[in-house]
Parts: C-alpha cells; sequence; structure tokens
C-alpha cells in the first residue's frame, strides 16, 4: 500500500550523480550522502566508478571538523575535449574545448559558406586537427565535434535542408564526412539554435524556458523549454524571420508575403530605410556603427525594429511563457535602442502573469555563443546519464 | 576507441522494455530480442519482472511456424484503475479508467465551480468513490487521481493561481484535500492542458509537437513537444486569449488592451456581433446551433472568427513547427466553418517548410478529452520508465 501514497523519485545512478558534480563544485562522500538521500556505500562506489573512467578526480582535503579530513572529489572536463564549430556566412570560428566548454584553444577565419561543402568540410577538419595540436591533446582524446550551419538543418541526421545563403550543402552527410576525417561523432544543428544552446549553458543554465533571437541581416529565434532546445517536427521551430508583424500592412517581403518581421526589422530593412534618408550604409554592422556614433534616425530606427520584433514576441511570451528573452546577433551590439523596444511591446501586450518573472536581456556569450553552443552539443550527449553510465559498464566489462 | 566512434543508445530496462507494450500489441520473447537487440536471458527475466508486479500477462499463444507455438505476453492494463476529473465552470465529468485510460466507468453532473473548494472536492472524492464501485473495483486499486481545473494552475504544487472563474479556489492544496479523502497521488492541470494531453495520446500518440487550441467562451492552448506538455515558467503556457491580433485596431478587451485574440474571436465576442445584427442568442452554445442550422451571418462569423484565430496560429507555426494543429472547445462544434477560416490563414502566412506537413484538423477526442486525459496524467507517471524499475524493485525487496 505504501506504493500508493506517492509517485517513485527519479533514480540516481552514477550517471545521474554525476550530473550533480557538472556545477564544479567538489564534494565530499557525506555530502553526496546527504545530496542524494543514498547510502554511504552506494556513493562510494559510483564516486570510484565514476573516477576510474575519467569523469571525476580527487580535488583535495575539505576543512575537518574534528578528525581526518575527508577526501573531495570534482568534474575532471579536461580529460577529453570537443571541437566547437560554428559556420557564418562569411566567417568561421572554432574552438576545443573541455568537457565543461572551456575553451582550450580558438581560432577564427574568413570563410565563404557558399563554397562546395567538401572544400569547406575538409578545411574545417584541418582547422580543428591543428587545433587540437595548438592546444597539446591528441585527435583520439576528442569525445565529439559539434558544428553550426547557417540554414535550416535536419537535426537528427545532419543535413542541410533547402539552405538559402548555402544552396550547394542541401542534403550532404555533414557527420559522416566530418567523422571520416576526424574519427569522433558529429551534431549538427543551425546557428541560432547553437547560439541559444551556449547562451543558455554558459550564462543561466539554470532558467528552463527562454527564448534567444538572433536580430541582424536575418531573424530567427532558438527556443528553450524545460531545459531542452525544442526543434519542432521539422527542425524549423524559431524560423520567426517571415511572420506577419501586427499592424503592418505595407511592406512587401522577398517572400510574397506582407509585413514579414524580416523585411519590416531585419538588417537589410533597417539599413534600406536608412540610406532613403542619405546614410551610407553596406553591411548590418554599418548601422550598429552609426548607432555608436550617436546617429539619431538610425537609433529610431533600431528601436522601431525593437518595437516590431516585440509585437511577435508578445505572441510567442503568452504561448511559451519564457521566463527570459536573450536578444543576441550583429544588431544587439547597438546599445540598449533595439532591446528597449522589444522590451515596451512584449510588457505592453502581454498578460501580467506571463511577464511578472519575464526578463529580457542582451546575450551575454556574445560571439563566443556559437563554438560554445556547438560544442555543448556535443558535452549534451557525452555527458548525458545514459551515456555516462554506459561508458562505467564497457569499463567494467574490459 | 570503441566508444569514440558514437554516442551510446538509450538504456532499455525493464521500464523501458514495457514502453514498447503501451500500444497494446501483444508479443512474444523472440520478437522482444529482435526489437530490444538485448539477449533472450535479459528479456526473459524482464518479462518476468512486469508480469509479476501485474504489468504484463500471458496474452495466449502465437502462430507456430514449426515445433511448439511460442508465448505472448500484453499490457494488462486493468490490474489498477485511475480516476479522471474534469471540471468545467458548470458541469463536471469524472471517469474510472485503467491505466491504458480506457474508461470502466462515468458519469457527468452540473456543478457550479464557484462554491467554496473543500465542498467541490469532497463532492469529487464521494462521486469518485461511488464510480469506483460502480466499476466493481476498490479504492485501494487506484494508482492516482488526475483533475483539470478551468483556469491557471500551478502544475508542480497542484494549486490553482488566481483563477478568474474560480477566485475562491487559489491557493487551494487540490493534491493534498483529495488525497486525505481518497488515498492515492493526485496530479492537477488546467483544462486546456488536460484536453491537450487526452486527445493526443488517445487520436494521435505519434505526433510529437502539436498545438490544441481550445475556441469557446475564451480561447487558450495547450502546447506538447517533444511528446510532453510544456507549461513554461510558470504554467501559463497557451494562454493565448489576449495576444494581439495582426491587424486588429478596433476591438478594446476588458483587459485594457486592444485586439485581444478573446475579444475579437471567442464566443463572447461573436454573439455580440450577432445581437447586433438582431439574433437571439445566450450561450456560446446557441452560436453553434445558429451555424448548424444554416444562419449566413452566424456561419461567416465563425469563419471570421477562425480567420483571426489563424493569425496568432501562424506566429506560433513559425515559431513551434509542429505537425497538427487541435481545434476543440464547443465552437469547434460549428462544422467545418471555423477550421476553414484557421487553415485559410495559417497557410497562407507560413513559409512552405514549416506547414508542408502540417495537418489542421477538428478534436476528435470530443467531450471525453478532458476525463481522458486527466487519468493520462497520472498513467504517464505511473507507467514512466523510472516508476516501473523502482515499483519491480519494491516487489523484489519483499
Amino acid at each position: 500500500m505504501e506504493g500508493l501514497q506517492k509517485f517513485p523519485p527519479r533514480p540516481t545512478g552514477a550517471g545521474d550523480m554525476f550530473q550533480l558534480f557538472r556545477d564544479g563544485a567538489p564534494r565530499t562522500r557525506a555530502s553526496l550522502v546527504s545530496e542524494t538521500g543514498q547510502a554511504r556505500s552506494t556513493v562510494a562506489a559510483r564516486i570510484d566508478a565514476l573516477t576510474a573512467v575519467g569523469l571525476l578526480a580527487p580535488a583535495g582535503e575539505a576543512t575537518s571538523t574534528g578528525g581526518r579530513p575527508p577526501s573531495t572529489f570534482a568534474f575532471a572536463p579536461t580529460n577529453r575535449i570537443v571541437l566547437g564549430v560554428d559556420l557564418g556566412a562569411t566567417h568561421a570560428r572554432l574552438a576545443v574545448t573541455d568537457l565543461a566548454a572551456n575553451a582550450l584553444a580558438a581560432t577564427q577565419a574568413p570563410l565563404a559558406i557558399s563554397d562546395p561543402p567538401e572544400r569547406v568540410l575538409a578545411w574545417v577538419a584541418e582547422t580543428g586537427a591543428a587545433l587540437v595540436a595548438e592546444a597539446g591533446r591528441r585527435l583520439d582524446e576528442l569525445a565529439g565535434v559539434g558544428i553550426g550551419l547557417p540554414g535550416p538543418v535536419d537535426h537528427a541526421a545532419g543535413r542541410p535542408v533547402s539552405p538559402p545563403i548555402m544552396p550547394g550543402w542541401h542534403g550532404t552527410d555533414v557527420p559522416g564526412i566530418l567523422h571520416g576525417m576526424l574519427g569522433a561523432p558529429v551534431v549538427v544543428d543551425n546557428d541560432v539554435n547553437v547560439m541559444a544552446l551556449g547562451e543558455h549553458r554558459t550564462v543561466c543554465p539554470d532558467e528552463q524556458n527562454l527564448l534567444f533571437v538572433k536580430v541582424a541581416t536575418g531573424i530567427g529565434a532558438g527556443v528553450v523549454m524545460d531545459g531542452e532546445l525544442r526543434r519542432g517536427a521539422q527542425g524549423a521551430a524559431g524560423d520567426i524571420g517571415h511572420v506577419a508583424v501586427p499592424g503592418e500592412t505595407d511592406t512587401t517581403c522577398r517572400c510574397g508575403n506582407i509585413g514579414c518581421l524580416e523585411a519590416v526589422a531585419g538588417g537589410g530593412a533597417i539599413a534600406d530605410r536608412l540610406r532613403r534618408g542619405g546614410a551610407h550604409i553596406d553591411t548590418t554592422q554599418d548601422i550598429v556603427d552609426l548607432v555608436r556614433a550617436g546617429d539619431i534616425a538610425a537609433s529610431q530606427a533600431v528601436r522601431q525594429a525593437g518595437r516590431d520584433i516585440g509585437l511577435v514576441l508578445a505572441t510567442s511570451v503568452s504561448m511559451l511563457n519564457p521566463s527570459r528573452i536573450i536578444v543576441g546577433g550583429i544588431l544587439s551590439g547597438a546599445g540598449e535602442h533595439l532591446i528597449a523596444g522589444i522590451r515596451e511591446i512584449v510588457y505592453q501586450r502581454s498578460l501580467p502573469l506571463a511577464t511578472q518573472h519575464l526578463r529580457i536581456v542582451t546575450s551575454r556569450a556574445g560571439a563566443q555563443a556559437g563554438v560554445v553552443g556547438a560544442a555543448t552539443l556535443v558535452t549534451d550527449r557525452f555527458l548525458a546519464p545514459h551515456s555516462i553510465d554506459a561508458l562505467i559498464t564497457v569499463k567494467e566489462d574490459t
């Protein structure tokens, strides 16, 4: 009858217990007994198993309250490495990280993503291998390769799907090609999801429900609910560039619809508006520079873009009830104007229950969000409880 | 080195293996060996353990291909029961179901939800206990009680949060009170989430990403992503009644904003519009009756409401990329007019990638979606892999 009174708690195997250590803090056996409610012998056996596979290491002695000071143990993230790759339209960033996504070596270079994928991926593999060597590590220490691409990706298969700015990549077996060159598992996602993940894990890992919005030449979002990226049925979740802006009836988009968010509030739209006012603008970065130089027309245009984005996000706030909206992308560098416009409308257009704990903030992971997120695609899988339990089983069987 | 080549597969303990049986189909040991890739001895031990706790039962013999015909096993959902409770503004539905959410006994009755919660919950417990007896079962067979309430609910605590139509319920410890009366675990959620869950599990369990939209006097949604209800940071996900309808600049809502979805397309708004045209309308059901009777003004008004709802859903389709939108609630009974309006706008206003596999359909679970969903709140927890593994451990320890 006792089982009827409550549902059983989640189990805590070695892989589950390890998750406690991902905060980086050292722990004693005694503190784990009280944290997990498990027997001291169970905790000791799990620490031994996690140490044997190199995920935990002794971390010195805790302060004694009398008698022999107890040993502490901590996450040993440097025993394996990860290659994180962030490919944009015209640039590439790569980083070799440890299992806690700390960069051990990093590089960036110009890149033409419209080049044939085989050539780009060969360059990625070559540059990645050199970076591993630069970090003083070996390729056989790679737990995996994570890569973000600037276009729609079938995440399960790791293949781009009709990516507008890199049409030659459609259907390319990115995991197969890179695995062949680097010998490690490969995880692929689109750049906005990768930025969302990087920001989530490095800046606000405790926020379980958030929206990351990239505002640049294009506009896109990454959706985190219940602590995980949510990609939707075809991996297209967050593709909000062609959502209708409420009340916008004039602007025709290149997609043929009226009032699409990207056509109203993207970098290209803002640039067109400022050019009509006589400003000289070549790239989206030029808009940011104008705002930073105190140009009033540019500041007003960016704030209005924020309001238009806010109208679309207000609907998403009601539908998803996030606790944080993070605004990234080049235009988020234009001071407070963009985010002020977004805040103005989201708070005005949402019910108090949905916004009472909502924070709308600028990305803090910045340019590193991409490579960190790409590395996190790998560590999330490598350090998942069931992966660790499997690693321990393999070790014990040999 | 082999572990570097791929990430380990998900584990399949007894609880995981049991999930295969939830489709109701009988299986032989040999078919499970091929389905799971596990050793015959492992499969046999897990079948024995699942049979010992009453979740599986022998299901006769399979057709032999020569030699002694192999035994088959199947989910035995009737060994435990669940009480599902769906409370609306003016009615209550209760059902006793088995662990597969099949109704064993059901009842409904008028109810004033604005009555004091202690009185309503005492009635629920009394009616539920009588229903258990009517089904020829005992209260100690209850795996749990699931209950849907017509207002915002803090799902983790099971307490209503400032529910507009039942203000006296704010903060009520619904699980504590019902557990005290019925002696089983209690799970509480809002009525739209419960309907979404009921529809998902009974009509389209294989769709992992869907939106359920209730269109009645009010308008609300339930969000399923990656196979689970997503409730957001404060449990307010899906509260789309006060989202701004794009292009709508005239209608002032009781919340003080302009152009809220509920003020434009809810049952009250449609009724007001038709009354101004001379129609006699008391309830939202009267609108449905007029449409069914062929009233042109009513049909046009419902179709326009569908278009307005479609404008809001188009944004959600881009943000969430669901594979199905299910339209329920009283007004979904008004023939094809409502859904035709929604389809017209969603397909027009979304990118092809997001809608190529999107189906927009009327709820098929109908009035039963609520009680089935409420029962499913319980079975989802009771039959979760870790719950089953715990149940087996308890059994083996005694």
